[in-house]
Formats: C-alpha cells, structure tokens, sequence
C-alpha cells in the first residue's frame, strides 16, 4: 500500500487573491512580517498497490484530474506503507 | 527571512465529501486501486524575521486564523532562508 502526498499550487505567474486576503488579514491581526502567502492544496491518497508503476500512475492522476496544469504546478512523495 | 509551509487538514474523525468525489472520479478513470483520499490545504508563507519566535508566532497564526481546529489539524515546517 501506498501513502502519496501531492501538493498543487499555483504557478509563480499567476495571481493569488486567496492568498493576498489571507496576507492582509494577517497584517490587520499585528502580523506584519508577514511578506507573502500562496494558498494550495494538499492531499493524501492512500494507494493499493498494483503492477502498474505507482510512480507513473500518480503523475497521470495530477495531470488529468488532481491539477490544473495551465494555472498549477504539483509535486508528490510516495510513500510505502507495510501492513502491520 | 523564513519560508514557512503550513499543512492544515481535516481531522480523521471528520467526513470529507470533496475527498469522497475526488475518490469516485478517480475510479471512474480506471484507477480504482485508490482507497482513500483526503484534501487539505498548503500554504506557503515568506515571513520576515523579527526579534518574536518565528515557531510561536506561525503556531499563533494556524490556531487564530489558517486552521480551524475544531475539525482540522495543522502542521508547518520553517526553513530560514538566506538572501543572496
């Protein structure tokens, strides 16, 4: 079984309105230090494992369905889980 | 300066419908070896450094705003970076 972390976020180029709200409302609670917030998503997928290469099948769900890869880049770690 | 990357997701106990419908797309596009998905949120922060502890303060900020913790955990990793 597989544990996989992907995490989709916005390209550099693209604007974050999200994430500017979160910026100024972090300003107006006396955090100003805070320079910059990019808001993405993070999810956790739990993979039984196959023959087909898991390293290969996840990168297809990203590209198809998980992101938005006009607008988002993602990454992924795999991880092996062993059944206890 | 600090790059700080915040993980908020829902509790284990709490239903997640949007992971749910993300499962169900996923076996209708023939990958139905996955079992279980869980979406959350990612955040990256750039925070400034200040003479406050930067560890309290994003604790701080994940417990008033990011995250509720009602229904979601949080986790951040910081990594200072050095400007160039």
């Amino acid at each position: 079984m597989y544990k996989v972390k992907v995490f989709v976020t916005l390209r550099e180029s693209v604007l974050d309105p999200q994430g500017s709200v979160v910026k100024n409302a972090l300003h107006s609670m006396t955090y100003q230090e805070v320079q910059d917030v990019r808001i993405g998503k993070y999810m956790e997928l739990t993979i039984e494992k196959t023959a087909k290469d898991i390293d290969s099948t996840v990168r297809e769900m990203c590209e198809k369905l998980l992101a938005n890869t006009v607008i988002e880049d993602f990454r992924y770690e795999v991880e092996e889980v062993v059944a206890q």
